[in-house]
């Protein structure tokens, strides 16, 4: 059977989502849902169609999984739970703190219409909790470690180019290697924010901005980067797109622990990703737990799940057998 | 609920699931089971019985896991589908090549008697394989590469004390630090068994012994050695106990893939272990699925399964909306 992908947003993720489609011999692109004019989008799969957002409805019967490409911040909230009414659904929901209200959401919408639902997939929510899980059942005393980076942080670009006089910036978000030296020889050290990470941020200016006034409120901006060291370099917008035109990202999930009855042995588990293009490894990640939820809604379950719920075994197209005989 | 546990097999590994059972507040040690005389064997929890494994039966209703701590080349082809038919069970089966026989076996014990199996559970086979798993399902195109150690292979340090005049060995697995360099470097190289692993063997050898003769033996023993450089070393007793009483392990799971339209983007995930007690953390791995395994035979499920077949959420002793809450 192949699975029939749909897309709800066609920005970074929703291109990534595209991309990986062909990756899976097992799947298609069946649509791309915009909710701009759908006559000004280009999409790179002849076969699918462009429709308005507003069509979704109709397409119910073309469409196995859709998956919304969409910001956390006011698009998925509204939209996750609208879409799991009318389809199976995979989202990357990251505002952690709201994870349990978008659930909730989620999850009446899903179970009123028989459909199944993942919320918070990707690398962070997603690949990231799922070794924190891994790794705490396994160690159960222990302590949990996240860095993220070095990578671009979109949410922290964006606050920057917001300033008055910054036409363009980047930041990078970098663990701090001494901390993350100090976590892995399992020295449990109790670590500031300011302690775990760096940030560094290029900003092209406008000609004739107060670049002394800019890099002060940047450093300054609460929450953004009150709590951090950071450096920022002024540069030019042709070094803008030279060196910075990508999206890489990454991070670590590193748990250490203690076993044996006078808690004598120490263990470090470490998960760590390296990645050119954060939203195309996401859309990855989303692709393979579509295929889950396309299994578990043949099975006849319904509601919202998350990375936790799902066998490993329902991500792969392969059989139990060929798992256990190869991958075991 | 407290998930009583039973152990079989009072070894290395036996030992491990004893002092892992104490890390775990929804767990109790019940039973010890040996094929030695039981008043022969010392435990350190006052409150298990050690018993002959012949009276296993009897202690059906006492026991909710069994978790089978023998060797793989004799043991737990006979034990594991045997206690299959009396309990839920847990093995570390780790022989790769004979995993589909024993899954065959294991499974239909425990359908006939309605329980649930757990084979080859560990770190590998187990922790790494899960890696395995997930890495190949998020990137589809690409390579997978294992690497072990630095540490203590049994099997071999087993062999070198079977040649004539050796005392006591002990055998470290070191992976190649130049080959897993080129692998996180996304070269995807093409690596021989020498040029992924060497050998290095501490050898206590017999008063008066040809040392050059032991050498020559170690290094040209077929499939254990003669694929690898390895270096011997001639050391005291003293030296031994002193330098080389622990277990410690460990290595990664590495998988480099593309992804993008063009395939233009490269990403490296990296799965790394490094244990003091390669036992106890195999044993905290077998306490963690005996959870899930309970909780899936509480369902009503029976059959053998294996690392890949159950949620993650099953292996911890927290409810969903915690997990959603402080780990998604």
């Amino acid at each position: 059977m192949t699975i029939r992908i749909g897309i709800l947003g066609y920005g970074n993720l929703g291109r990534g989502v595209e991309a990986a489609v062909r990756q899976n011999p097992d799947m298609e692109l069946a649509a791309v849902f915009t909710r701009r004019d759908p006559a000004s989008l280009s999409i790179q799969t002849p076969s699918a169609k462009v429709l308005s957002v507003d069509e979704a409805e109709k397409m119910q019967d073309a469409i196995d999984v859709l998956i919304l490409c969409g910001g956390s911040a006011t698009d998925l909230p509204e939209q996750t739970p609208a879409m799991a009414s009318l389809f199976n659904v995979v989202d990357s929901f990251d505002t952690h703190a709201r994870i349990p209200e978008h659930f909730a959401a989620v999850d009446a919408a899903a179970r009123a219409a028989g459909k199944v639902a993942v919320i918070s997939c990707g690398w962070d929510p997603g690949m990231f909790s799922l070794n924190r899980l891994y790794a705490q059942c396994i160690l159960p005393e222990g302590e949990d470690y996240t860095f993220w980076g070095r990578g671009v942080s979109q949410g922290h670009s964006d606050a920057v180019r917001r300033i008055d006089g910054v036409k363009d910036a980047r930041q990078y978000t970098i663990p701090v290697e001494a901390a993350v030296e100090a976590v892995r020889r399992g020295e449990n050290p109790s670590l500031t924010t300011r302690q775990k990470h760096t940030r560094e941020v290029f900003v092209v200016a406008e000609e004739g901005a107060d670049t002394a006034r800019i890099e002060r409120e940047i450093k300054t901006m609460p929450n953004y980067f009150d709590q951090y060291d950071t450096t920022v370099h002024f540069i030019s917008a042709e070094e803008m797109q030279r060196d910075h035109s990508g999206l890489p990202h990454g991070g670590m999930v590193i748990r250490t622990g203690k076993t044996g009855l006078a808690k004598e042995h120490s263990h470090v588990v470490e998960y760590s990703l390296k990645l050119d293009s954060n939203p195309e490894f996401t859309s990855s990640v989303l692709l393979a737990f579509a295929r889950a939820a396309c299994r578990m809604a043949g099975e006849g379950q319904t509601g919202c799940k998350t990375v936790f719920d799902f066998p490993p075994a329902y991500l792969s197209p392969k059989s139990g057998e060929e798992l256990r005989a190869h991958l075991l």
